[in-house]
């Protein structure tokens, strides 16, 4: 049957436009190309910064180490094996699939010249710009101790979070195969941090060694297994209300946990950790859940930074005398509305590159950016089982099993992908209901025998 | 409030036992010890001799090199992006968890000392037995050919099929990268052997480039991607009939894929693979499906031996001359009834460890064992959506969509725990609605900058 489409006599209006339309347009765009934004990192505030170009006559080029976007709120449940990888991880392709004006670029941002408006990477060709979104993040920080790097586990990267449940799980295997040749410390897991990931970590780590593991290994006494918190200050969740600090610290201690407040780090060896006030505590699993610092590829910009890193940003986000560059997310400081600087929180990054795209979209046609205001949703932590602490805007706070169910329900919604949210739904019922982490399969690389 | 359990002058008979009768049997089990039945191996053959010994008075001893139980049939699933590591891998301590005379050692059986009785293993005590089941499968054989071990990909366990999927999403972001410079055939992804795992991955790579990568790499000639099998027979599928071995040669030409059959391989390089008959084809990615030799740890045994190296064992699968080791699944040899011997599937591994379970029981009754009897259920391999050849016994054969149905009917009963069953299906079925593969994730060790 022949279509209408195919008759080249067919009508000249209409839906249908006749080859000479069709052909006109993109001979224009080659005359008068469009101008390129590329963006950084395919974290909250990257993804967004690109999804929120997508009505815009630009061309995007999101760069990304990794081929896929983490959901790094529920890193903490593959490392203690509630979750895989996969469940957390979508493949960036996918998500701008059907955004016509992305190219997606697998590599490694190494430096950013500003003056040539030039990004080069590990692989492949340099990236010209006309406009940068620089959403990249933090990496770890050690605050100068000895032994961090070498002998602590990070919690950042997916790859990370799977070496830790192997790590552990192998614990348990060692343990069990010959128990009067373990070492001391063998079943002390150290979380150096009480921020949301160290009580987040703590909590699942005491159930996920109390109810699977306590099973699975019958001949073993998995009750002499150690959490412990190692908490800098006076306070866990530093940024939350006492009320919520309170209620962290004693839902902990009521599953098991040890918490040291006023505890901070000396060092980190092989065998353990030594507190600043002499005291020792043996550990073949120290975790580092302390402290981040803006990514490395800040040291590109000679503009002011802070402490940590990050880099003082206008009110608008972009870079202080370089308007077509933007710098969002935990990479990015600026001051809030009561003056401290804005939290390193998803929420943050994403409204961040909501901002970016839509000040991009200003400059392009002459008109003057806003300042950025930051919406506050809310901050929450979990502590576990039916517990979680949610404090919303406007003074609501939301505790134990209120909390938590509002916990599930906030990051159901914002975990990318309909699949996704699904099978992590699927999952988390499952756990609740049966008491089972189904991803305790310790699967290391290397294994081929 | 008391329990009447906890009343010392309470009732001697009923559901309550006095604490001296539950003392009597701890010491009575001690003065004569139970015979110990150490089962090497967690796959289908070990672990359904392990379930088959639950009422045995014995204490089993099941030994793996993994903490899991892999559903091999599903492997190429995860090659392909299609399932998560996770779904197909049950925790092998969560299996048998209600089971009370098993205790798990994760270790890899490194040699046997029939004379003593005695397991070496690499990791802790070496391990006695009174009674083995050698249940640890087969190993990749190269045929010795030149190359095999050192370019091409195994397609054995969890972590290969990991490594063979980030390789190959691996190859289409280094050519979306960097078209010029990319090495020729990086696009060629040549299956080394026409079985069912070679058929079975064939037809689900060329879905996946097909459908999502076209998606996924709009600025790249996905078009050119090749999948090539290469068979050194006449005939894919050995084993199956005629028919059904023109039909999946048949779907897999339509979907793309290039067979070449009577092509021998002489030799795997870096760069690609070259033919006995010396054609040469580029390609960066050769998978070797082909062959498996019994593993090494038959070569404890001194008895005869296939060719392939598999253990010529007696009627009831016992080694000859050795009444209490029994070796069951891909590595033992058996002339079935057709004078052929048994194929290495997983229902001749599941029905040899139950035969090999209630032998070990009629040898502890002094009775005598019986001839092992394959009871075939039929072959089955699935050549990619709505497609699959499925020859049950009484010569009933299925083929595509009938085909296909029932392979997922069959290998969702056959998978360990409920929970995978329900991701798994949860996954085909989005798969096949969506067209989505959605464990397209490259997720690489050491990334952790």
């Amino acid at each position: 049957m022949a279509t209408p489409a195919r008759d080249p006599a067919g009508p000249a209006a209409g839906f249908w436009h006749d080859g000479r339309v069709i052909e006109q347009e993109p001979v224009a765009a080659r005359r008068r190309p469009r101008p390129r934004v590329v963006v950084l990192g395919a974290g909250f505030g990257g993804l967004h910064a690109t999804l929120g170009l997508a009505g815009a006559t630009v061309d995007v080029v999101l760069v990304d180490r990794d081929n896929y976007h983490g959901f790094w709120p529920l890193l903490y449940q593959v490392a203690t094996a509630g979750l895989a990888p996969e469940d957390i991880a979508h493949p960036i392709r996918a998500i701008v699939a059907r955004q016509a004006n992305v190219a997606v670029r697998r590599a490694r941002a190494t430096a950013i010249d500003l003056d040539e408006r030039v990004v080069q990477v590990d692989e492949g060709a340099a990236i010209p710009y006309d406009y940068l979104v620089v959403a990249v993040g933090s990496s770890l920080s050690d605050y100068g101790i000895p032994g961090v790097r070498s002998h602590a586990f990070g919690l950042k990267t997916l790859p990370e979070a799977v070496r830790l449940r192997n790590h552990i799980l192998g614990a348990f295997e060692a343990a069990d195969s010959d128990p009067a040749g373990a070492p001391e410390g063998l079943l002390t897991f150290v979380l150096a941090g009480g921020g949301p990931t160290g009580v987040e970590m703590a909590g699942a780590l005491a159930e996920l060694i109390g109810t699977n593991l306590a099973v699975d290994f019958p001949h073993l006494d998995v009750s002499a297994a150690r959490v412990v918190v190692l908490e800098a200050t006076s306070r866990l969740l530093n940024g939350f209300s006492a009320r919520s600090q309170a209620e962290a610290y004693a839902t902990l201690v009521a599953r098991g946990v040890e918490v040291l407040l006023d505890a901070p780090l000396a060092e980190v060896t092989e065998a353990g950790v030594r507190l600043v006030d002499g005291r020792e505590l043996a550990s073949r699993t120290v975790v580092w859940t302390a402290g981040v610092r803006a990514n490395p590829l800040a040291d590109s910009f000679a503009t002011p930074r802070a402490l940590n890193g990050t880099v003082e940003v206008e009110a608008d986000l972009s870079l202080p005398g370089h308007p077509e560059v933007f710098v969002i997310g935990d990479m990015a400081r600026r001051a809030g509305r009561g003056g401290a600087p804005l939290p390193q929180l998803a929420q943050v990054a994403i409204q961040g590159g909501r901002h970016a795209a839509r000040s991009i979209g200003q400059r392009l046609e002459g008109r003057p950016t806003r300042p950025f205001r930051y919406h506050n949703h809310g901050i929450m932590a979990t502590i576990g089982r039916r517990s979680a602490v949610a404090e919303l805007p406007g003074g609501l706070t939301l505790r134990g099993t209120l909390g938590w169910l509002s916990w599930l329900g906030v990051h159901l919604v914002f975990l990318v992908g309909f699949r996704n949210r699904v099978v992590v739904l699927f999952n988390w019922a499952w756990n609740y209901l049966t008491w089972d982490r189904a991803s305790r399969v310790l699967l290391e690389e290397g294994d081929d025998g």
